[in-house]
Formats: C-alpha cells, sequence, structure tokens
C-alpha cells in the first residue's frame, strides 16, 4: 500500500524540515516548493527520496546556511553568480529569476552560478520562462562524474542534464528535463529496487563493460549507449554542458565535483548555467506561438508506428503526472516513506498522513 | 585508384564554377572555401560529392543570386537576419561573423538566419569563433525531414545539426560536428556505395521498421536510437534545435523545409541559428583556458577501456584528417571525380588533377 500525501502539505512538512535544519525561512521555502516539484512531475528520483541527502548536508554543515549569493561578474545580456556553496536550490532559483529579467530587458541572457550544490531536477528552472509571456528557458547543471566516455574505462563526466522549455499558443508548451547520458542514475536504482535487469547499454560495471545487471552497475553511458550507435555524440553533448557549468562558471570541472556521494564532506563545488531567450526580438509572438502549435500539433496527433499508441511530445507525460498528483496527491514509496517518519522524529514534525 | 587534389586548386576550381553558375566573386569563393572545408576535415558526404546538388539549384534558379541578405531585427545581443533566398554559404557566413562581431561587444549573441539554403558543415561556422582569442561558438541548422520522433510512423525532423567549438590553450581545442540524429544521411549512402549492412537502430524502412539494409532505409533515428535506448532525448535535443532555426528564426518548421531531395524546386526556407560567448565576460580568461586544459588533456590520456585504442575528444580525429590533407590532398572518390569531370566540362573549366 503506497500512502498519498497531498501536494501543499508535503511541501509545508519539507520546508518546516529544511528550516529546522538552519536554512532561512525563505530558502526553506524556495528549496520546499523546488523539491516537491521534482515528485509533482513524476521524476521520482530526485523528489522526497532524496530529502535525507540534504538533510544529512546541511546537519553536517557541508552548505552554507547563511551565503552570500552574489553577482562577480556582469554584462547587460550575461551574469556569473557566486552561490557562496549555498544551498542548490535558492541559488539556481534566484540565478533564473535574474537571467529571466536581464533577458525581459535584453532579449538574452546566459547565467552561470559557481560553487553551488544539487539544484534538483533541471527542469524546474526552465519551466520559470514559461511564467511570463514569449520567454524560452534552459537550464543545466554538472554534478559528480559518473559517465564513461566512449572508449575509456573511467568515469570523467557527470549526467549533464539539460532541461529546456518553449511556450506554445494553445498547445501546450515542450518541455524537456534530463540526462544527457542514456538515463540518469536514479533508474539505476529503480531496477535495483524492483529487481529486474536493465537493457544492455544503460550501464557499465566496475570494469568499464556493459552490464543489465543493476547491482553490477557502477557507470553510466553517454546517451548513443554504445560506440556503433553514436554514444560520441552524447558525450560531445555532455562536455558542452559540462564547459558552460564548470570551466565557464569559473568552478571545477566535472572530476573534481563533489558532494553527492560523500554526502557530508564539504562544498560540492556544482555549478549551473542558465540560458532565457526572449521571442519577441526574433520575430512577433503571435506567429511564433502559431508555428509552435503546428508543430507540436502535428507531433501529437502524429501517427503511431505499428505496435505503437501515440507519438508524445517532450514534457506530456510529465505533465499528464502532474495533473493527477496535483489532485490525488504525491505517493510515497514504503522505503522512501521510512526515511521521511526519521527526519519527522529527528526534527518533531509531524509527517501529514 | 583514388585521385588527390590539393586543397588551394580545388577551392578555386569550386569557385570558378559557382562564379560561372550566376553567384558574385565574392559569393563564390566563399562558399568554396566552406565546401572544400569539409573535405578537409573528412566529412567527405558534405563536401565537393555535393557539388552538382548546388550547381543545379544554381542552374534551376532556386537560388537568389543577388539577395539583400539583412538584419530585420537587432538588439545589442541579438539579430534575426533573412538571407532573401540566398545561397546558404555566405549567408550563414555573414551571419556568423555579425553574431561574433556582437559577441565581443556585449558578452554573448544570439543570431538567427531565415530564408537561407543549405549551409554545408555545420561546424566551418563553429569553428570561426577560435580564429579571436577566448570564444565560444555554436552553430545550428535544420533541413528537410528525415527523422521520426520515437513511435512515429513518419518523419517530421531534420537532422537538426549542431556543430560547437570551445578554445583550449596548449591543448586543441574541443570541436564537435554532428547530427542531433543517430548518424547523418550520408552515412547510409556510404553503406550503400559499399555495399555493407548498417547496424540495427540507424534507420527505419518505408513502413518504419528499423532495417540493417541501407537501400531498404528510408528515415533516420533520433540519437538514442531505440526507445529503451532513450532516442526520445535525442528526439528533444532535436526539437530545441529546429525551434531555434525555425520558429524562432521565422521560417518554416522542420516539416516545410525542402530544397534537398527536390533540387531545383524554389526557395528551401532553411534556417540556421548561431551562438556566440565571449568568455572573459564570465571569468579570466587564462584560468578558462587552464581548466580547459586539464580537462582534455586528461580525457585525451584516460585509460582505454579493453580492446579499446585510445579516448578521443570531439574534434580529434577531424583535425587529423586535416592535417593530412592539407598536405596530402583532397582524395576524391571515383563516382565524384566523374561528375566533378562533367561539371567541369559544362562549364568550360579544367579540373586541376
Amino acid at each position: 500500500m503506497t500512502v498519498r500525501i497531498p501536494v501543499e502539505e508535503l511541501q509545508r512538512f519539507v520546508a518546516t524540515i529544511f528550516e529546522r535544519a538552519g536554512l532561512t525561512g525563505e530558502d526553506a521555502a524556495i528549496s520546499a516548493e523546488i523539491l516537491v516539484a521534482a515528485d509533482v512531475r513524476g521524476f521520482d528520483s530526485h523528489g522526497i527520496a532524496r530529502l535525507d541527502y540534504y538533510v544529512r548536508r546541511l546537519e553536517a554543515g557541508a552548505i552554507n546556511l547563511r551565503p552570500h549569493f552574489r553577482a562577480i561578474a556582469e554584462t547587460s545580456s550575461t551574469v556569473a553568480f557566486d552561490a557562496d556553496n549555498g544551498m542548490g536550490f535558492p541559488s539556481a532559483y534566484r540565478a533564473m529569476r535574474r537571467c529571466l529579467e536581464k533577458a525581459r530587458e535584453s532579449g538574452i541572457c546566459l547565467a552561470t552560478v559557481r560553487r553551488s550544490n544539487h539544484y534538483g531536477i533541471a527542469g524546474y528552472y526552465a519551466t520559470m520562462a514559461l511564467r511570463e509571456p514569449g520567454m524560452i528557458g534552459v537550464s543545466m547543471t554538472n554534478a559528480t562524474p559518473l559517465v564513461v566516455p566512449p572508449h575509456a574505462q573511467d568515469a570523467y563526466l557527470s549526467t549533464a542534464p539539460i532541461a529546456f522549455a518553449i511556450p506554445a499558443g494553445k498547445e501546450r508548451p515542450l518541455v524537456f528535463d534530463g540526462a544527457t547520458s542514456t538515463v540518469a542514475w536514479g533508474k539505476i536504482e529503480i531496477a535495483r529496487r524492483n529487481r529486474e535487469p536493465i537493457p544492455l547499454g544503460w550501464a557499465l560495471d566496475a570494469e568499464g563493460r556493459p552490464t543489465t545487471d543493476p547491482f553490477a552497475a557502477r557507470y553510466l553511458t553517454p546517451l548513443g549507449a554504445f560506440p556503433e550507435l553514436r554514444s560520441h555524440k552524447g558525450y560531445a553533448l555532455a562536455l558542452l554542458i559540462e564547459v558552460l557549468c564548470g570551466q565557464l562558471a569559473g568552478g571545477p570541472w566535472a572530476k573534481y565535483v563533489g558532494g553527492s556521494r560523500s554526502e557530508t564532506i564539504g562544498p560540492s563545488g556544482t555549478g549551473h548555467a542558465f540560458l532565457a531567450i526572449r521571442v519577441d526580438v526574433f520575430r512577433p509572438l503571435e506567429e511564433f506561438l502559431a508555428e509552435m502549435d503546428d508543430m507540436l500539433g502535428q507531433l501529437r496527433r502524429a501517427k503511431p508506428a505499428e505496435g505503437a499508441e501515440r507519438v508524445l511530445v517532450p514534457g506530456d507525460l510529465e505533465f499528464e503526472t502532474e495533473q493527477e498528483r496535483l489532485a490525488q496527491g504525491i505517493p510515497v514509496h514504503p522505503e522512501v516513506l521510512e526515511r521521511l517518519l526519521e527526519i519527522a522524529r529527528g526534527y518533531d514534525v509531524v509527517l501529514p498522513l
């Protein structure tokens, strides 16, 4: 029996925990909103299942509770932020908010963030662009190394996720949020939990060989999975994201990003990059929206391949999950529930069941 | 016996042909330089093998020989160009040149081009950024539809290539140039020429089923190749590129882009997008270059997987090909040679053999 918790109550619970763990009320509220947004959209691996990870880092003093988040270099359409080892969620939120403001003024903005921490789902920040008319949002981050370049043996790159959100008129927007590795590590964890084999190509074992055993899996492959299916392209796209979030942002590059597997040890050095584009500096917004509608409508109503049910636009499944969960609440896996109850006890907070 | 032609002589030959086919001297020279650059870097599918395609379009009046290339909307860090159905190479070249100028002034620039034509290799324009210190260049284009979305039966998207160039200090730069489909159509053509099967996952037959027969291949798959290997990610990345080059640029979206398979019929409506980022508006350039060197050096000297020879950085193979061909000349496939000789005869030009 899987318990469900209403979204708002869950957010309030998480915010209270974060505040008692030392964050300011505002940072706790932003962090809770974004953490739970992962569950709302169906990214269960990135939501409350990871609350204990963030709490452990806060408790261990690995994260700066009162950071001085600031712009260290700025032009009319670029800005480089230093998050001062603050919590990833509010740092990224403030960076994207400013990025959108600047794009509104000058048409485009690229914002980087250095010295941040894990920021949850990349998609949250990209979809902030959809709150105002005619804005395209892109969000990227690095993380600890997990992905092995083609023909290599060791992990040098993170899963280097990228998310983007593109508005439409009558059609639902186009929203993608995913790792540039074949799968994110969360998919391996799910296979482990269900004791199911994984498709060949998702992961490599400790010796760098492809494996179907999720328990033997240690590293991930770049999108493309195999050299003959062109994994060098996933590798290249990951490198672009790594450079924007690492070298350009002014933080360490992927190999030196920490803090995900050694939860309680020091700053992670995580970096992010955000891009906002104001459509109407290129063409009238109505024209753009009409042509987005035409494309998205044709794709959504495209003839399915033999045996397939329907053709999807990126973001469609997440939108459907969101509708269902906003109405029915967030399902909490029994293992996750146990950890939430433990955290609740530790902070003397009632988990709203 | 494969003939080789020195690079400069081949450029001069191509420029003469383009000029006699009606382009201005300047446009002909730019077009020849970029077309032959494909051969120099080893993208044989995009070089002189396609000279007859461009010539046929010029001869048929499908391309405007005296276009009014102009900016139709501009801010300090964005610009939307209309190429007036001119030749793709000079249109894209001028757009990227202006994009780099504007990024030099304001830190970043996103430039779009509408009503252009096939622009050759995406990578040429990205690597223009490497001619000045501390500039990152990105180049994207759409083309005729060839790629089938996951679970669909028909092609809605182009191979939506993206190229980027990122400078380093002592190490060679990081340069990627590739389609966001598993492979470009040129790979199918090569397999046909060699009468060799293709790996399952590259292509679909007329009914949308995966095929290993290059002659049955009609459509391409998005990067990821199969839904279980996450082809929805290649699909999503292609969509982002399509939107920037189509809807944002103000031209048709992928499905309505023409001109590649019906060589002689009217404007193609091809669109491009270019991004230039000036590194030192984010951090001191020397720091960036040192960290790029560290990453690229570690990757190039990474321990290879069992059975693998070495680990590559995107662009390494192309760089090696470039060195070899600048010294030894461009090898011309017998079939291509025949067509070049035919074109040469038609325009009364001597092919430098």
